[in-house]
């Protein structure tokens, strides 16, 4: 289905709702039912965003920045901000409404020099970085210790998911907010009970809550979360000195406000609207729910205005790589022949490839929920009591979040092997707690462990059986998520073999290395702009990231008189440093120079291509960069 | 005061008290008195290890190896091991005792090739790398499940300590074991109060512990750990199919054997006795208690017989350099100008310097507890709140447990200082939990954040000094703690500058390049052996660990043929690596070949000059290898 347009509550008409004489409490449900027809624009056009948990949250999102935030001189005085982070398209919805953020952003969510698609200290008004899970509660401590030594006292809300209870470090953060007796600290929980796949209580349940938290010497609450009445009560009550931290369980609705999003039936597979922007379908009925119960709400106060925007074609990519599926598939077939395997998920069955696998071999899957030291160290536990574990998450996570637990599970000496999807600058809607460019860096010293980013399905599937089967080492596979086109086939007749690469163009004028199918492909294409400019770049797909095997690199560079290297990573800790080294080590003839071409500064958010050329790293600025360094 | 012998229980007098006619619960206290007794042996011998919480455990780890674990084979066939790991030399003082280690193993703790300072999976009957906290129960679960996959039955038993309940793991790893009721996993908690530096109820404080546990879904019980009959009925009991995990609070007395260890006031500065030898006085006294315990255990059986054996002088060194008391004093002199600067630590006040600066500015100190990422966010939010934060623990620790929280901080563009101390290899004795030779690696790649190592309490001010105050990003400064007698001086007027390094000997035939106290005078003793062999090595300090300047390096390196770099930590990511890759691209004439000296292996455990040795970066072994390649 087609549609033309989109719709967007404008400015004038949350001046119009802030304006209403009404009591505080209807103010605010109106005001949430318009940012929610605002949220679900953003996304629909950014073309991906977290749908379900920003609307679970609006309603108490929109009473803390309308009625709970003092303000001074137009900004917020007390601080507001989301642990989990992922809800951030509802707060833009919000702020862009209250006139805090300049309301034309909302065209631009999750585009560049717009709206991140998580949280940054960029934008006005945001006070931390947040989208990896649990650090919330920590940095609130940190605000209101500074706060209380500089004389100054603010209030602090966070708010948190559910499934992110999971993390260790929500636990490591509680008892000593306790001890030290926060009363400036209120956390409230959007007990939504979905996690990012299904049921918070299918993947490893919480217990009893608030007998959990009361535990840890909190004062705990719980409210029906979409009830405003309810939390103006809960709410507007201001702590004072001597009293404790204070957290309070919101009971909402994953999706609130879009009937079918609010129904997920507890033996369903998969909730579908965690992430992603819903279907032209979904969107129109969508809209059209919303706009009526806003218009409800608005009531004797004369319907609400709405502003059609054009929607832009959306590019159907076809043909394209998909790696993760590719590995999904490649699991299985190892799984079929080596009853040692086992699969462990980090809550991201979807993300990881892991659906096949989880329904083949129920009894090998092992679902760990949001806590990655707890499973990278339970696959150490397998992998002594003689199992071959295969562990998973997004590689941001993976690499740093159980870092020091893999470097444990290494010291053992036992096999594991570790899967990093959405690695690299791209997809760049998510914003840099996603856009994986430091894995090489975090794991590349794990002693008995390889390095390896495939970059087509064919490779994956090589670069699986090589690591399962053919080596005696743990290894960390790294994959690109985004489905890619990739414009090259790797030569007949390769496979991959540990430290060495293969050519995908011919060339002697300088040998380019590089890894995985973004920019593999970005490097393809600029070897075919620089055919134009008379300069011949050998190209060349070398996926193993901290090794290099020392004869094949003297053959791959013989005859040319320049290197580089391309990194989807920073250029510290990355294969380019890696290979340059290898290089010094040789000593070579005739070469005059490695240039090393890879991430420079922490990733922008923006759309794939707007991020790689802002990144100079798309064809066109890898063109102009080779041509640069070899004049 | 000199003492010529130290004393031990033999192997002849175990077996005495296994065949004793006497009821079980009997015969395990007088087992857990004669482990006592070596336990305090080999510490005294080795020179260092944890005595506190070895005897706090001692009578829980025998009754669990006596009694708790059915055999198989001359081998356990349950499984026993201790989360907090540091506790070790009681397992192996009963694990000798019991003929299932080799007994002469008593004299070999700490050293190469005899027992490590913390758990290996290379010492018989030890089931997992223990020694960074938190881990233990995620790994027990890891292995019941891999059990319950293969259809094996075993019960599991892990100890864990109760300042390690600070750990996000612990808490991480709780609800899902309850979840999936894992009735094979029995935990047993040392309870004895105190953490490394003090009262864990001053550090943050555990709160309703037992309400905390059952909160978890956990069965909880509490018993007196030094009442043998308590606990044999707590843990006689075998759980079924069905039931859930358990959890046992023993109540336990940190030193306990020794009256003068056991007695530490509530508002006493530090605990004495969690790690390093005893004094003679205190070995003496200590030797003297427990051996009258044990013959009063023993009475009408005959006394205990005992074996004197030498102690080997211990060498003294004086005019060593102590980096951490250096910066201890250095911070101090930077909060006094600056307000902004606070400091944080994980329950190691002692280790990293910071006695001074909690005492002079007890507002501004923030005791975390063994919380590091915990401790991380707090400091992030501190930054954001316009304070400048110090952030502390073992370098081991804190580039990795906090990896992601550290990136997360960076990514907020914000100021942090972090500290690291125990870098590098040495000393060896503690073993690969604690040498840590991957933080360049795990954290060189965060952005904004520039990696130091200085190597004489002189070039720990200045660098103090330009962290705070010159330079605009944040800083990790990695300090070896041991003590150690710099051969050289820093050049007359030597300031550090970010990038820039310095020359410590003349030398045209080689340059090599290193950082620390520890490989630099390593170097410099080789330089001067080398110079006998006609080889003149120019070495130069280079204390910046993720950057060079690179036209300092083009003049660092001119006029040589062959560069050295010397790296205390794994080749992959190491300041090495970094500076071959800056040569790549400078490729300047002259040079034919740069070589990477530095760790190859997992860290052995050892003396300190067994371990460089062994890792072939002594002075002699430098000499060789730096010969061989310039042949």
């Amino acid at each position: 289905m087609k549609i033309e347009s989109l719709a967007y509550v404008p400015f004038d008409e949350f001046e119009r709702v802030l304006g209403l004489g009404v009591d505080r409490v209807t103010r605010t449900a109106i005001f949430a039912a318009l940012s929610r027809i605002n949220c679900l624009y953003m996304i629909k056009l950014a073309g991906s965003g977290h749908i379900g948990s920003s609307f679970s949250s609006l309603d108490l999102v929109s009473w803390i920045c309308l009625n709970g935030l003092r303000r001074e001189a137009g900004a917020f005085h007390d601080v507001y901000f989301s642990s989990k982070g992922h809800d951030v398209p509802g707060l833009y919805s919000v702020l862009t409404g209250l006139g805090l953020l300049e309301f034309d952003l909302i065209h631009r969510l999750r585009k560049l020099d717009g709206l991140p698609g998580h949280p940054d200290v960029g934008t006005p008004h945001v006070a931390f970085n947040t989208g990896s899970l649990g650090m919330g509660i920590s940095k609130a401590k940190g605000m209101i210790l500074a706060d209380r030594l500089k004389g100054q006292e603010r209030r602090v809300f966070v708010l948190t998911g559910d499934g992110e209870l999971e993390e260790g470090q929500f636990w490591e953060s509680l008892h000593p907010a306790a001890h030290r007796r926060l009363h400036e600290l209120t956390v409230v929980v959007d007990h939504n009970k979905i996690q990012s796949d299904t049921w918070v209580e299918k993947v490893s349940g919480l217990g009893d809550l608030p007998r959990k938290l009361q535990a840890f010497g909190w004062s705990v609450d719980r409210i029906d979360g979409h009830d405003m009445t309810a939390i103006d009560a809960a709410l507007s009550r201001v702590p004072v000195a001597g009293e404790g931290p204070r957290i309070i369980i919101a009971d909402t609705i994953k999706g609130r406000g879009v009937s079918f999003m609010e129904t997920f039936g507890h033996d369903e597979g998969f909730y579908k609207f965690h992430s992603g922007a819903p279907s032209n379908e979904d969107y129109l009925r969508a809209a059209d729910e919303l706009v009526r119960e806003a218009n409800r709400l608005l009531a004797g106060a004369g319907p609400l205005r709405i502003v059609e925007s054009p929607l832009p074609p959306v590019a159907q990519v076809t043909g394209a790589q998909r790696l993760v599926a590719a590995y999904g598939r490649a699991l299985l077939r190892e799984a079929e022949r080596d009853p040692r395997i086992v699969a462990l998920d980090a809550d991201l069955v979807l993300d990881t490839g892991l659906a096949p696998f989880a329904e083949k071999f129920p009894d090998r899957f092992f679902e760990c929920g949001i806590a990655e030291q707890d499973m990278v160290s339970q696959a150490g536990g397998m992998a002594r009591a003689g199992l071959l574990p295969a562990v998973h998450s997004f590689a941001c996570f993976l690499s740093s979040r159980p870092n020091e637990q893999i470097y444990n599970n290494a010291t053992e000496r036992t096999k594991i092997i570790y899967v990093g999807s959405l690695a690299g600058l791209v997809p760049g809607g998510p914003g840099h707690s996603h856009q994986c460019v430091r894995d090489i860096s975090a794991l590349g010293a794990v002693p008995g462990m390889v390095l390896v980013e495939p970059c087509t399905e064919a490779e994956v599937e090589a670069v699986v059986e090589l690591c399962f089967r053919r080596i005696p080492e743990s290894a960390y596979i790294r994959l690109v998520s985004v489905p890619w086109k990739v414009p090259f086939d790797l030569p007949q007749g390769y496979a991959p073999s540990p430290g060495k690469g293969c050519a995908l163009t011919a060339g002697s004028d300088a040998v380019l290395f590089g890894h995985g199918p973004v920019l593999l492909s970005e490097a393809f294409e600029a070897s075919k702009l620089l055919v134009k400019d008379g300069v011949r770049v050998r190209v060349v797909d070398l996926p193993w990231l901290n090794r290099v095997d020392l004869e094949w690199l003297r053959d791959a560079v013989s005859g040319v008189r320049r290197v580089f290297t391309l990194d989807n990573h920073y250029l510290t800790g990355g294969q380019g440093q890696m290979l340059a080294a290898a290089l010094a080590q040789l000593a070579p003839r005739g070469i005059d120079g490695v240039t090393l071409l890879g991430v420079e500064e922490i990733p922008r958010c923006g759309r794939n291509d707007e991020v790689l050329r802002a990144h100079r790293l798309d064809r066109e600025s890898l063109r102009e960069r080779i041509a640069a360094a070899l004049e």
